[in-house]
């Protein structure tokens, strides 16, 4: 999903309670053109949503894909959902892409992270 | 992560709000011996919390994993992360599995789910 692959993965952090989570969990058809290009044009666009705070994707090959966005508030969930190209998407998505997807909305409440500290490397 | 691989992966579906929510993404380390068979374990025992709803996960090969798992309320989510061999599998978890984690815990205000139709096969 990255542009940079070098980059290590990093879940996106614990921010301050509260804030908005948008799980979305699908299984997708074998029908995948434009798939990827408008998956990455709509990472893109969320970023661009004021209280925008991260996403994390994951994909089990043959399997379920998580999608889960945060966002700071739900006046800001609510800009990225009705927004127009996201709309789009949604649509070609049901149209297309999806088998099967439910989506949570969902008011965080608490959250905690975890990084394991480093163990510094011989000779380095 | 399921014993039944012929069966077809379905996300958990929407349920009537609230209900909570945990969402935990991680990274994890080189160092796995026993996480399969305490994660397989961690979901039998998930499974046995009244006010379970259910359990979805998604691995990237190499990447990012995340397991969202759904509870009736606050009191069953409660009774998940205190159980004893719970919070035992969560601190060998920091000790040798994962390079790091967040975990966003949620109430739910909204859910939608969407299934395809099926389409006929030919000769079916």
């Amino acid at each position: 999903m990255s542009n940079h692959p070098e980059v290590p993965v990093v879940p996106v952090g614990a921010h301050e309670p509260p804030y908005y989570v948008a799980v979305f969990t699908t299984v997708r058809t074998q029908e995948q053109s434009g798939y990827s290009e408008t998956n990455a044009r709509m990472e893109d666009l969320a970023k661009d949503v004021p209280g925008y705070l991260g996403m994390d994707h994951a994909q089990t090959p043959g399997g379920l894909g998580i999608t889960v966005s945060y966002f700071r508030d739900a006046d800001a969930l609510t800009r990225w959902r009705t927004d127009v190209e996201h709309r789009a998407a949604q649509e070609r998505g049901r149209a297309e892409w999806y088998q099967s997807y439910t989506l949570h909305v969902a008011k965080v409440e608490r959250s905690t992270g975890f990084t394991r500290a480093e163990v510094p490397q011989a000779g380095a």
